[in-house]
């Protein structure tokens, strides 16, 4: 049975205690909202680790990806990547694997976060027709089942699933002229399927397979936004709400099998069109948890996206996001390193504390207010201990020239905290 | 005369033209708006650069502080500050330094830098004052009113005044408590002085010879906010919006005498409330430009809170703001060094161009639409131009394995782009 099932009958599970006693929630609430389809705690059935929530009314989680691709493989560093990430505070983890041996990499992946891990299947699709020589338009239907049937048995926690790439959908993509067309790598090659075969998509037209699947061993389907904005110039067209209308309707025959479901959203897109975004997708997705990638807010900061997606993803969970998925430097130019994992998870991070804040988040409320009870006291250990980065906060400090000292060398003696507290 | 005085008789000055050319406006219009007091073009007229202007209509303009300090004292290193800024995108320079030769300093800046420079008076009065082995308390007012016409003399293009720390701001700070007090440095050292002589603060006593200086060399007020929220928690309060009621009168009082003016604003803000303070200074100011310090979203990143100023400053610039403070890595913890300027400029151009998409600056949208084409064509190079940081933007993707690739080692030969385009 999935958590949606159980919640259903009023069962609280032991996920949902771990997610009422991280939260700080009643489990009783907890297990309503997951009935509800408000909350989700992404577990496979064949995943050990401790339950996560994401959805109404809990801390916003963050989502670090991973993974190899075909230019740049070494699974010891995917495996490093995933360590850096948790060490910072990531929520979850995608394997995005394009390159080398992808079963093994998910299978080691899985094996060792410590957190929820998601997938998009149709990756791993592409790839096994490139080893045979085929390319993706040769692809039967029957490919992409078995293989979120193989994922789902190894134990990924949520899947990627571009369901709502349809012809309707891409009707409306065709009329609304874009300056970029599709940028989800998942929706260009559907959408490339589907015109090859002159055929529907196999993951709409055969939605209730999806779900067999996903009932049966608990994987929380993530759908995804392939038509998602990739310019801020072509945000809030017709094709993206085309794509969500369709989303929200399989939201509701998702619930209605007791299967877990979030939903996916932009992309790039000028900060003043987020929070209309952001509501209008939980209005017609009946407040399903919301997962966004970004959004942001200008496109001319390559190099720095993970400060650009930190603007937009603060904006959108102060509006009412759950789930961010990070954004690195390395964002439109080349597959991260260690080091960009690190500054991605950090400036999601941010982002997440600054919309909890808003959206009364207990546990971020608190950290923020130590914070500057500490700064009042000028009680630097303790300023270390409430940051996000305590190394880097420390190191900063205690290289100057006041290391020593209860003021910093912004400032000196000339310290306002000491000026008033003198009074 | 001042911009404003001749903006008032109908004059268009060269610096109009300077800026109406640069904003791709028209000159009667700048004019216009320099009469009516809704743009600034701050500049000495013992000051020669391109003038700039701020305000409606217009970009955001960043500024970067620089400066030494009691505890880290280097003028070459703080030139060198200047440079990165200026070669990173800076529109302003202040320089706030408080330790070493004040006066040699920043005669060095002005001659130096090719944009505005601003100070804050009040700290060489109280770098003296510690020379003098004196504390703050015994400063005479004619001291402070010496030190400001002193700076005009120099050429200073703006200079913050925390005009409006009187004793009936102070009253409602009093009466509403805060987890941190002042953490202005000018406003804790004037209130320190109001309380140990039981006086006004001279600054609002005397406003006139405030406006006598500043009318006579066309230097702009900058009206701090000395009040200043110091945590999230303490934002939006009585003190903050009593000071602000007086800044509003002392506005008018400028735009009487043809002085141009500009105000200053918090500070750390939940971001739900920031484009309620925005919106509620320019009603209350009369549209005068507005200058922000972050907001800073949350208080729990010392070391990155560029990311968290970039966050509140772009929501800020999108409800109005016109001129961003820069804040660097370095913010909370030490003095900036070289490498902390230049991502402190990065961070606030990210967030201006975010705001100036929304405000529908023309050449923002140019950039970022120019971006976009770039990345249809997977023209690399016109990539690398569009971009706020050219150099880093090519250096990553040069050291990745597909250097030479159309593609990406992100996605490689599943780019999504050459999908679409292939069908």
């Amino acid at each position: 049975m999935t958590q949606m099932q159980y919640a259903l009958k009023g069962t609280i599970t032991k996920e949902m205690m771990q997610v009422a006693t991280n939260e700080e929630l009643a489990p009783e609430w907890i297990c309503s909202e997951v009935a509800a389809g408000r909350i989700t705690i992404p577990k496979n059935i064949n995943h050990n680790f401790d339950a996560v929530g994401i959805g109404n009314g809990l801390r916003t989680k963050i989502n670090a990806n991973i993974g190899t691709s075909e230019k740049h493989c070494n699974q010891e560093e995917e495996i490093r990547k995933l360590d850096i990430s948790i060490k910072y505070g990531a929520d979850s983890i995608m394997d995005l694997s394009t390159g080398g041996d992808l079963q093994k990499i998910l299978e080691r992946v899985i094996k060792h976060s410590p957190v929820m891990v998601g997938t998009v299947p149709i990756y791993k699709v592409m790839a096994n027709l490139l080893m045979e020589n085929k390319t993706f338009s040769q692809m039967k239907p029957d490919d992409i089942f078995s293989e979120i049937e193989r994922q789902a048995i190894m134990g990924v926690d949520f899947m990627t699933l571009h369901c709502g790439v349809t012809r309707n959908s891409l009707s409306f993509l065709k009329n609304d002229e874009r300056i970029l067309g599709i940028v989800s790598r998942g929706g260009s090659l559907l959408r490339r399927w589907m015109e090859k075969n002159n055929a529907e998509n196999p993951l709409f037209e055969q939605y209730d397979r999806v779900l067999d699947i996903c009932e049966k061993y608990d994987v929380t389907i993530s759908l995804g936004d392939g038509l998602r904005p990739g310019a801020g110039a072509d945000a809030s067209d017709r094709g993206q709400f085309a794509e969500l209308l369709i989303l929200g309707e399989l939201v509701d025959r998702a619930r209605a099998r007791g299967v877990q479901v979030i939903v996916e959203g932009p992309g790039h897109m000028p900060l003043d069109q987020i929070e209309m975004n952001i509501k209008l997708m939980k209005k017609i997705c009946k407040q399903a948890p919301f997962y966004v990638l970004g959004p942001l807010t200008t496109d001319i900061a390559p190099g720095y996206d993970h400060i650009v997606g930190a603007i937009g993803g603060a904006i959108a969970a102060a509006a009412g996001v759950d789930f961010l998925c990070y954004l690195t430097p390395a964002e439109h130019l080349c597959l991260p390193d260690e080091e960009d994992v690190k500054q991605g998870v950090i400036a999601s991070r941010i982002a997440a504390q600054s919309g909890d804040i808003v959206k009364g988040v207990k546990s971020a409320i608190r950290q923020n207010n130590a914070m500057s009870k500490a700064r009042r006291d000028l009680n630097w250990e303790a300023m270390f201990n409430c940051a996000i980065d305590p190394e880097q906060a420390r190191k900063r400090k205690s290289s100057s020239e006041s290391a020593d000292e209860d003021h910093c060398t912004m400032c000196g003696n000339l310290c306002a905290i000491k000026t008033d507290r003198d009074i």
